[in-house]
């Protein structure tokens, strides 16, 4: 999900990379003239299993006007490993963010790409987050729970001048969801219902 | 991951909740020790596959002293729904957030009610973040790229009070990594090679 309006007069028309790049147009021109059909709820349930292992669902969200079910009904489980005495039957919480960072960035590329008149060859990227667990092990106050820092890199190819290679990245930065969540932060409020 | 020391002196020493409780503690004590312990890199790698999808493999990270590799390589893919022109074969990167959030809150309520000696019956939550892509779709430079709030919800039972259960999600939530990133953000530098 990315700004891909720019440059707008010279957008294609054809599908390219994968992406309906008429339809992606035409849906953000639709946006244009119903403000309100940008409003989207996302949503996700959680159960704990036990110990440090949970399982997440995604299956529906709220958009466009209406709510739409996903083809599928996503399931996720999360736990911490062994070296933090769980039992390893997912990644941790924290490295779902790095999921969504890079997928988000990499998304806007194929939008962004397409609108453009790029054809992509690979997209590929790596991520880390530097953690010291003192903060949520709770043996520190001056170390914070989450990562310190985050750092990606991208490895892009397609038919353009690298320039306009490293522009795409930049442009699908400057647009991405999860990198703006993840820089900047979103107040999160917590309710607790004792059953 | 979470504050689990309190109240120290009176934690049980017996596993509980599916949490191997001295362990537990007994690794709290060696990162006290040992503060370079603490410091975790975790990692991950994305592929673009087309359009906007892409998949991203989580198998191993450093910390407590060396590299770790998962038990399993996970891998988990991500999309746009069709009502944003993608062609829906994972959920939407930014739909991963609120797994992450779920899910590291409650590993945390596990955690810690072991160390309280509560025994847990049941966590559940329901977690959604509000959205206008207008900001995404770059239709408004007022609107933020991000989810404008989050909220979560806890439904927990367990052979406690009920304010005794209340206070192990509020102290989770004080420890949470993921709760900490999302609300107060996090440097997170972009690197791009053009191949």
């Amino acid at each position: 999900m990315a700004e891909v309006m720019a440059p707008a007069p010279r957008a294609p028309k054809e599908p390219r990379n994968g992406v309906n790049t008429p339809v992606l147009l035409a849906t953000i021109n639709a946006v244009k003239e119903t403000p309100s059909l940008a409003r989207f709820r996302f949503r996700a349930t959680n159960r704990w299993k036990e110990g440090t292992y949970s399982e997440t669902v995604v299956e529906a969200f709220d958009g466009a006007g209406g709510e739409h079910a996903h083809q599928t009904q996503f399931r996720y489980g999360a736990d911490h490993p062994a070296v933090l005495v769980g039992n390893d039957r997912g990644p941790t919480p924290i490295e779902f963010l790095l999921h969504g960072l890079a997928a988000c960035i990499t998304a806007g590329i194929g939008n962004i790409a397409a609108a453009r008149g790029v054809n992509l060859t690979s997209v590929e990227s790596r991520v880390e987050g530097d953690i010291d667990l003192r903060g949520i092990l709770g043996i520190s106050d001056e170390v914070r729970n989450g990562y310190e820092n985050i750092r990606i890199t991208f490895d892009i190819a397609g038919d353009a001048p690298p320039e306009k290679l490293r522009q795409i990245v930049e442009q699908s930065k400057a647009r991405s969801a999860v990198f703006d969540v993840l820089t900047n932060g979103v107040p999160v409020d917590v309710t607790v219902n004792v059953r």
